[in-house]
């Protein structure tokens, strides 16, 4: 009898999205066998047991960690280099391994920047006393950085031939693919202004998106109750004074359309 | 007859350590034949055609990034975990690997989070433009997260037990015991006083950058032109006003030197 492969343990914030999501959206596209811990009862004194130390594997600096067996695994991008290969969700190739893990963690640097954008001074401070300094980076954030951002995403799946731009990596969905999904999810509730405006000059990257979130599974993990709404605790918050100011119906835009 | 391998392309801003300084160490210690390109004759622009798409492979982010054969891989922790075991200085077994990646990551937050003390509120404006908020931000970043990132450390070494307490990752050298000597060194650089105050409570890694500054292969380097000096391009500089003021002797360390 084949031995069934171990139960996938995550630890992460039990009431946000946060960096736990990229991990969660891989085990639900993979329908792998997994727990989310610090959302059963007992789970948060578990996963704090772990930050404390006290238990065996290597140590964590922060969540979301998993454990598979006796390995624990730390840092969300090395998470999903991690599960990925045991969930069929990346090239073998290891050239193309390695492509995944840089685009992982470009979309990690977008995302501590996305944070950033409300915590410029110190996580440990409450928004309200970082209030100027949070509008000033924002304001920069979205100007600057995540027309970069999106704008390198879009020349990935662009160059992306062998999979005729529909995936970033390799000729079929991977895990970035996924990550890529979230952060437009995340930068659209966080700045839906900026965004509106944005989209129009990634179509490759907003087609992807819809790609991503029309695959059954991620479709039906939506719309579960496991799908944590995104709010104010987590990465992406929606603060409207640190996003761009509403479009206005330029005449240019009006003629377009008739 | 044997093939030798490829040599290896590291492209880095040449004028700073900077991210690129990770990868050097690994190839400096590992004695492996490379080239510095941005330094050469021509380099900066071979350079800049890789960051503008116009060369084949995976296309990069920023740098750093190397090129070896035709792979090309960027994110410096990447770089790192796709060299390591070319040059023979990450142990072979996965559960390492990736605890050696995700120190290398945390060390790499630490790096980021050391940047925006000088440049809280963007990259791309002059420190003298953010000089208010980057007071703030490197009041936090020393006296908060500084010590709770090489305290984890400091316990990440602890808890090594099959090296004694040597090493950070299995029983010998690996790429994330460089990185943490350079951590230790661009700390020392860019916050002197918090340093000196802040050492006593981190001996283990003190010894661990020691151990590191003593190989003989480091030792030449650093001693080399190759290692460029730190300064104020680069991601550690040394703004006074962004340190702890300047430490004072106290009743109670007198009395303990008596």
């Amino acid at each position: 009898m084949k031995r069934s492969p171990p139960r996938i343990e995550l630890y992460y914030w039990p009431t946000i999205q946060g960096r736990g999501e990229f991990v969660r959206l891989l085990l639900e596209e993979a329908g792998a066998d997994y727990v989310d811990v610090a959302r059963t009862r007992g789970g948060m004194a578990a996963m704090m047991r772990f930050l404390a130390g006290e238990r065996p594997g290597a140590l964590p600096f922060a969540a979301p960690f998993v454990r598979v067996g006796t390995t624990v695994v730390s840092q969300s991008a090395n998470i999903l280099a991690f599960l990925a290969p045991r969930l069929g969700h990346v090239p073998a190739d290891e050239a193309l391994r390695a492509e995944a893990n840089q685009i992982q963690l470009t979309i990690a640097d977008l995302v501590d920047e996305a944070h950033d954008t409300h915590h410029p001074i110190a996580g440990s401070l409450y928004y309200e006393d970082q209030r100027r300094e949070a509008k000033r980076r924002a304001r920069n954030f979205v100007k600057e950085r995540v027309p970069r951002y999106l704008g390198w995403l879009e020349d990935v799946l662009a160059r992306n031939t062998v999979s005729k731009g529909q995936w970033l990596v390799g000729r079929a969905l991977t895990y970035v693919d996924l990550s890529a999904f979230q952060v437009v999810e995340g930068l659209r509730y966080a700045f839906p202004n900026a965004m509106a405006r944005m989209e129009r000059k990634v179509p490759g990257l907003i087609a992807l998106r819809d790609r991503v979130g029309g695959r059954p599974r991620i479709a039906t993990y939506l719309a579960s109750k496991r799908r944590l709404p995104f709010n104010q605790e987590g990465i992406f918050r929606r603060y409207p004074e640190l996003d761009a100011p509403p479009p206005r119906r330029s005449r240019g835009r009006r003629q377009v359309r008739r």
